[in-house]
């Protein structure tokens, strides 16, 4: 167990060649959103578009693409076939990372669109929320995960996953257990997350703050790992730099909120100074 | 009679422990908009989503859904059976604390959809506007509210629930009276506003100013109630905190604008250092 | 003719009472809009909101309804027979103060509709833009103006009104002329805007600056007229103070932007300070 | 090959006179946006409207429309007859400069559409994106452009354009003969964008940053060469001035995010300050 230090999330921090353009970032892929739920695609996308991605398209039902164009202009959207949920795959030729989860739900379609991702895509996976809860149902398909896919639960997801309710102490145990058997990484979320390689390291983090106890902020750091990916970095770094960016984020976002108004947004109007930041430590 | 101070309302304010989550901060319901009124779903919602609940879904016609996706994306929605307001009961199970009556008009499946999450309602209510009016346009329904209800009119709507029109003096000694008789909290609102508990004290409130003489900041109100309540406060610090608090992020909010330009919205993006003052009082 | 200072101004400007309520700052409707224009209704909407009406009810098609609300959820929404245009009169008797014409088209019912309006109103109106150019095609309306209305046309509106193209001397002239037969009040927009009132006086404004020179300037001086006249101004204050605070907010506005880049929500945005900033005149 | 200089830059703006008004500063059409990619449209329109245009009227598939309407109510827009992509050409006679191009897609009737576009316009047009990707599949098309027509390409485009891929050096030589040949400015984008005139001189770039790379950036420069073409400005100041702010508006907007989390609408809110910071070059 290692408390990742800020000078160490500094130095995952890639320099940007002044010869960059938008296709050195990557084109990111989020699916995400359904009826009730399509904030949580804004979350992740918004989140994303302002992680490193070059481009992000948002694979969503027709009911959710003008609330995904009203939220932020740089998105492009790509509608689902079904209306109202996730229901068909997408071709996957065009994405160098891709983030599922946030707000899917469980429809039948929804599973069997998730079953045919994870066998199709050639790149790392980000899974979070429905995603891991449909992963939880199809424990089978985690040996299929692309390698070095990133898991983010939270405590009640994790449970499912790990098939029944564990201390703070054997959650760390079994999270590095399934790391290592599934090539996978995978980031328990929390007061103090824990990130888990697929090599049995774990790193702890050190940001974050009970404000962030609030919906959305998962959808958060769904869309800042996906970023990352899309720009260029390994899952390693893209994991671990986001967890702490994340909290940092939620620090800094605290200067003009309260732990009881703090929301996701505000993490996200962060996220420029939270990697600034890391200058400076 | 007694005057709420800033030290007394700070007291009430909760330390958050490290390791909650928002699932510590309960799930808040809001039932509120109709046509042509939606916006007042979308400041009840928003002031909840930022006064500490952990989750805050909005059950509203479809016709309003996407205002409120597009108002935050932190919001879940789930639609009601009619498309233009309220007019039937969801699930109740899943939330810690329910704020009603903001916009949501007088049409009769609204009145029976009220009068079934009166008689349903495991938890507190928080009753405003037209859920005041329909109440006191069925004054037997009044011993049946759930014990430690909230009733938030402002003075209109509490010369309608007490039957008659009243001075000033009157008005508390009726507040008073009706709830020491219900078991609820009545919270009168105006320039000094007064809250009434069902133990025969009252408090009055110390903040706020006349730039708040405008439309949506009571929905606004109903919204930080309601949030504290799934936050685990009992009504009684709910009310008073909410009462102390909304009035505060309205002066906060004068700092930038002036008596005439100052709307609700101006004190939703106040209520963060609102909270916060509290610690200086 | 006189200069307006802003020591003038400031004089106009009402102190609040500390026991006002919404009702006392009175009902404002705003009539504008159409298919393509319904950014115009957002802007004299929002004007209106933020200079001082108690409650906004904005009359339009269906079609802009959820723009209206997305813009600001403090305003009610009123919605028209025809769901692309101002088509129909609504019940008049709730409101204190009435602004037309901005974006409002000049369809045959659109026609009818405002002539219904001039004749029904028992409040002075606030006419601009296209209300303006239908009054220039039917200019024995102008006598039946509810006494005290206000019209704000742009040099070329007014040229319709006058029935020819006149200087700027002449104009001037002109506008005192109509001002006086038919006892209303006519701002005449531009670089140096001129108020005419019905008994000959004319005032000439002292705010403004060259980067207000674009597309929705004048929706927000309806907005802000009205909401004035809501908020029991007197028709003489309301457009006097509207017209130099609007001047007043695009000149502090401009702080943050450059003449090429301010826009009417910027100088929406600083209503506040502009209202505040007579304090110091 | 020249730098372009700040002073140079700032020499290049124009004084706006007081007696100006929103006539004086033109009336600009975006044609921009399909189906899953309005936000270009958005941010085309919002940078021309903060780009010194009078008027700016969007022309867009009605599926798009409330979109821009909830974007920036100073907009006015204009529905294509098609709902979803850009299908018909409008009556072009009001307008004083027109972009074409972000997002528009190379569905048939937007190719015929681009067609008669160039076969009708009066004004030079800005032409980006898909516009450029159609011009390259109709090379006999550059010929009848508007003299004084500026287009936009990245290298991906310019490589399409210039019918094969070129070294950074050979790419600065064809676009200068494409320039010469034709009549047009050509705004080759990148780390330092070359903007090379019909008279075979050729500007270079000295703002801008690589948080620029990323998605929304051209759509944005179209928008404000666009608006200063409709502000008056010639082709060679418009095309020269535009490419100087727009990177300057990258490196000021980058001083409150990160590499990483820039986006284009960041570049938008800080066109003001870009625009006024001339004045200290």
């Amino acid at each position: 167990f290692h408390y990742l230090t800020g000078s160490e999330a500094a130095e995952m921090r890639k320099v940007r060649g002044t010869y960059s353009h938008k296709g050195t970032y990557g084109h990111a892929l989020i699916i995400a959103g359904a009826e009730g739920k399509w904030g949580a695609a804004v979350l992740a996308s918004k989140a994303c578009l302002r992680s490193g991605a070059g481009l992000v398209t948002t694979h969503i039902g027709t009911q959710g693409a003008d609330i995904l164009h009203n939220a932020m202009p740089e998105l492009m959207i790509q509608h689902d076939k079904a209306g109202t949920h996730f229901s068909n795959l997408p071709d996957l030729s065009d994405y160098d990372a891709i983030g599922v989860g946030p707000g899917i739900g469980k429809s039948d379609d929804t599973v069997r669109a998730l079953k045919l991702l994870i066998q199709e895509a050639k790149v790392p996976l980000v899974l979070d929320a429905d995603a891991l809860n449909i992963l939880a149902d199809n424990l089978t398909w985690m040996a299929f995960l692309p390698k070095g896919s990133i898991l983010t639960p939270h405590p009640g997801e994790f449970s499912r996953l790990a098939g029944s309710k564990l201390s703070h102490f054997e959650s760390i145990e079994k999270q590095r257990e399934i790391s290592q058997k599934n090539g996978i990484y995978i980031l328990l979320k929390g007061a103090n997350s824990s990130l888990s390689f697929p090599d049995g390291r774990v790193l702890i983090n050190s940001t974050g703050n009970p404000g962030m106890a609030s919906g959305g902020m998962g959808d958060t750091l769904t869309g800042i790992i996906t970023g990352l990916l899309a720009a260029q970095y390994k899952p390693l770094e893209a994991a671990a730099l986001a967890m702490f960016v994340h909290g940092r984020a939620g620090d800094l976002a605290l200067k003009n909120q309260s732990v009881e108004s703090l929301v996701a947004s505000d993490l996200i109007d962060n996220l420029g100074k939270a990697f600034e930041s890391l200058s400076h430590d």
